[in-house]
């Protein structure tokens, strides 16, 4: 492996010996709340690197460009390297987490339509949530890319949401990121997995998530192991 | 005057004869952050009533539809009657206040496109910025409405900076709060004064608006006045 070019709270990126491909490593470190809580959850980079696997191959396979070419060991992948657009891009299918908290809506709230977010990633202001017009007034985005960004958002959540509900799981809510490669192709990158994702059993209502991290549930591992145990099945 | 139907924080509104008719009556209290700073400015309430009857006027002769009727003292307007849509509509034509902050950039920032923001008017809650999708995901308002009240804001827009920009003022940016008659109409509602807008000088960017209540900037009362006389000669 060459250089470490980035080391963020989840993963590092190391160069490679081509320009336009770089190698990600997965770690076990879990952080919550912009940081403010910090831990270690034992095999999650193995697990989460499994399950990206999994999901961006499935995703490529239905039309989804993604910056995914191939699994390297236990924790680490070969993907394209792209600029990360500098937006998160939340989708919520039901109201949970923080959304739920800001407008006074009891989890698990059914919601009249899909609730699309960008924040603003940007860790000195808290990756603050931002609309379509700050993200081109300040120059983050624009208007074409967000409307592929959305296109593909849209894409990726009905087929999560088929995926998951065959093994019995709810996709409550996801954070995606895309970046750009060389040719200026949008392609999905970072990663999906429990770390990303609200999942809950759909006849127990029982999260197999980081929310077992962030709200000190217990049995962090096991409910990553149950995520990845049950993808198997498909 | 009927009975009081509501108290705001800068207007009381109450009941006429009539069931599609009621009155505003404009206070001098003055509310900042949430009600987290409050106050008085004298006089502030025949400004602001003389400021809006003027805007709202103009505005109406251009075409936008608003509650306003007729005004029928230094502090009293007649209005329709209308059910307000639970949001707040911000243009940001500059950088500047919350916006400002929340995104790390310096107040006069000029931006790739105008910004609009949208609240859940919700005092419990602090009115939380949202996006389309929660508006319409938590049932305040319908993809429809909220084409409709985009197309207006952006119409009273162009027509506000206009009408500004002949007195020497930069419109930095404006709060606009809309309603439905009883045919379901939406309206322009509430105000527009230095209460619910940024106005800077073109010259100077002196701060011509309740900005000098919030920051504690001094002789408040005389930038209300020196709008009211800029526009009186308009």
């Amino acid at each position: 492996m060459g250089k470490m070019l980035y080391e963020g709270k989840a993963k590092q990126i190391f160069e490679t010996e081509k320009d336009d491909e770089v190698i990600v490593y997965y770690k076990d470190d879990a952080t919550a709340f912009n940081g403010g809580k910090k831990g270690t959850i034992e095999d999650k980079g193995v697990l989460n690197n499994r399950i990206t696997e999994a999901l961006f191959t499935y995703l490529s396979e239905n039309g989804i460009k993604t910056h995914y070419i191939k699994t390297l060991s236990d924790r680490e992948q070969l993907v394209k390297k792209v600029s990360i657009i500098p937006l998160e891009v939340i989708v919520r299918n039901l109201a949970a987490g923080s959304m739920a908290k800001r407008l006074g809506i009891k989890e698990g709230t059914p919601l009249k339509t899909t609730i699309f977010e960008i924040c603003l990633k940007d860790d000195s202001l808290g990756d603050p949530m931002i609309n379509d017009t700050h993200a081109v007034g300040i120059g983050a985005a624009t208007f074409e890319e967000l409307r592929e960004i959305y296109a593909m958002t849209d894409k990726i959540n009905d087929l999560l949401k088929a995926y998951f509900d065959k093994i019995g799981i709810i996709l409550v809510d996801f954070k995606l990121e895309f970046g750009k490669d060389k040719d200026g192709n949008i392609l999905l990158a970072d990663e999906i997995s429990p770390d990303t994702c609200r999942f809950w059993d759909k006849v127990t209502l029982e999260k197999l998530d980081k929310d077992r991290f962030r709200r000190d549930l217990g049995n962090v591992k096991g409910a990553y192991e149950e995520i990845m145990g049950r993808m198997k099945k498909i």
